[in-house]
């Protein structure tokens, strides 16, 4: 057992985040003291809501640190149907909602209760990285969907219907989209769930990114069908990462066996994550999210701007989240390469396309702006000095 | 897509726990006034450790709520690898410990990690009922090797060659074992890990019980081989439960895997959790854990007194854990259906053996002493009353 013989044949499919290579080496900079621009990070700089604080340091205070059910603390399920009513406008019902460890759990969830193996799910490339090791996980085949800027990023429901094979089972979207931070309109989600339901699949979208969108209003699957698996995040707009609090949204078919499923592999959710998320719905806590969301946006188009300038090709503005997926063709032909010497020469880590899939990643790179302006511009002048030498 | 026929298969083989079925049935007795004394909870009645939760709190305080590195905050590792050197004198180097998400978490690395579909996990029957689960959801099978109190409840290396296929990868027990409460002896290891070698095989060790043992020191399977992985917990003698957070220690070649998985299907272990559990090996913390530790022996002593009087079958006292498991043929064929009446007549919760597996499981129900002496007594009284109608 000296070599890794015995590890499961799926590991070669599952691969490591190429930015941690590149976080290892800012690392190393940082101990040799190099002032590094964090512009690679998917995490808000921000801390927690204060009211959300508060609320978990009160549970634990209160001696709350024993399990909740499987599903979730009643009063916090209650909470999000009531914010769906309140934002959207819509009814959901609080037996469909699961409170889980981060989306990270509910994916987890969704493909064991849904995806056996062989079974196609349906991804875009460029996308979030882990969404297709949760289906190799279980012995699916993630099939990606090329998409490009002329479709915002976002498969179409005619790719749907090219890409469906007789085992494809789901498709998997996220709205706003990481890398790209691009939405689905409700139109978009209409004709994607019609599609889906005409093949007899499942639609799952990933709204993790729900709350930071900047120059409309978004639409929740929810609002379309009760028949869509729905994932979500306290992660970002929340700005409750490190807590591991997400929650799914089920039709209600599939409640017990996501239920079934969650006792058997995580028990429940964090407890005092559970218990500081009660106070994320309060009018505090709302009203400081509001401000960072319009902080988000400043930051978006300092950005996009400056990347513009700096000569980075950039598509249409992107409506969330908060990255911008840029092509740097005009500098490099091997972003992965880019981006060691971006972070080598100017102390500036960014993330390669490659952690987004395959299609076209070379000529991407993706920026976050989960960083002040003065930092983000500090980055700039340094790109600006490296790219125009 | 109205019913649940889209649901993957291996849904038909995780199982629910029957226990809930009793637990909303005691909660319907208690909404109706009734006073339950619940002894079915395997979740220690005991608040976290003041160090621990008054660190989650600083934690928070400070705004150290974002994202650990996947493999958990280096100084907390660096404190669990001091704790096996304080505790069992060996050295666990700090690059093998990996912090997970409760043991959950860590059961589903390693198997993610290690098990192909079709590959075969030795498990005991009884057992922690997840765990065939954990092995299902990948695809694996488990195999259940039968045990009796002739073995102490653990498996014995013949029997592990008996059991052993073509296709068996890996054998998984756990000491202190749930329900039996059973101890691996250091010779039982040896053996083991001597017989799992031959057939190179894995060997996975749950010590999530470890430090709840009452007559004897304990030996951690890290003690025997630097290639056995082990599985821990901050939930049961640290108190942690409802924060989620356990660990692994895993061989030298597999750790880079294993984190690799670790960020794809969870990202990190929750991070106030962390911080928390930083103090849970301070002084203070293992001072009051120890007198925790005696009440658990004691109340051990009274329920193990209490059940042969009432006229259960007990075999030898168990060593560790907080549960006795309890042949019930003297009262009822079906030990489930005995449950049921014991909470309908009596209000008195109880675990069936159905929840760990097949064998037998119809003789025996589990206990568990999670709840004061005083309480138990109450309980006692009640099931003498009915027993001896």
């Amino acid at each position: 057992m000296s070599q890794q013989s015995l590890t499961a044949k799926r590991m070669k499919d599952i691969r490591a985040f190429h930015v941690m290579d590149l976080l290892a080496k800012a690392k190393a900079m940082e101990e040799q003291g190099r002032y590094v621009i964090h512009m690679e990070v998917g995490e808000p700089d921000f801390e927690s809501p204060q009211a959300v604080s508060k609320a978990g340091i009160a549970a634990i205070q209160a001696g709350k640190t024993h399990y909740t059910p499987a599903k979730g603390l009643f009063a916090l399920r209650e909470k999000i149907s009531h914010f769906y009513q309140q934002r959207y406008g819509i009814d959901v019902a609080v037996n469909r909602i699961m409170i889980t460890p981060g989306a990270s759990g509910a994916l987890q969830l969704v493909m064991g209760a849904m995806i056996d193996p062989e079974d196609e799910v349906l991804l875009t490339d460029p996308g979030y990285p882990c969404n297709r090791h949760f289906v190799r996980l279980v012995e699916g085949k993630a099939v990606e969907i090329k998409v490009t800027a002329a479709s915002n990023f976002q498969a179409t429901a005619k790719q749907v219907d090219q890409y469906w094979s007789d085992r494809t089972k789901a498709l998997l979207l996220a709205s706003p989209a990481n890398p790209t931070g691009s939405l689905l309109s409700k139109q978009n989600i209409q004709d994607l769930y019609r599609q889906v339901s005409k093949n007899q699949g499942i639609f799952i979208v990933d709204e993790i990114y729900h709350g930071l969108v900047y120059d409309q209003k978004e639409t929740t699957a929810l609002a379309i069908s009760e028949n869509i698996f729905v994932i979500n995040s306290f992660s970002k707009y929340f700005g409750m990462t490190g807590w591991r609090l997400g929650w799914i949204v089920a039709p209600e078919a599939y409640v017990d066996e996501l239920e079934k499923l969650a006792q058997n592999v995580f028990l429940a959710a964090p407890t005092p994550a559970q218990y500081a998320a009660l106070a994320a719905f309060s009018d505090e806590s709302l009203n400081e999210l509001e401000e960072r969301r319009k902080i988000f946006a400043e930051r978006r188009d300092y950005l996009y701007s400056a990347l513009q300038d700096l000569g980075f090709e950039l598509d249409d503005k992107p409506d969330g989240a908060f990255y911008l997926y840029a092509k740097c063709t005009q500098f490099a032909n091997d972003s992965f390469q880019f981006c060691h010497d971006v972070l080598e020469k100017t102390a500036v880590a960014i993330t390669p396309g490659i952690d987004f899939g395959d299609y076209k990643a070379n000529q991407y790179v993706r920026f976050a702006y989960t960083v002040p302006i003065s930092e983000m511009k500090i980055g700039v002048g340094r790109l600006q000095e490296y790219l125009s030498i």
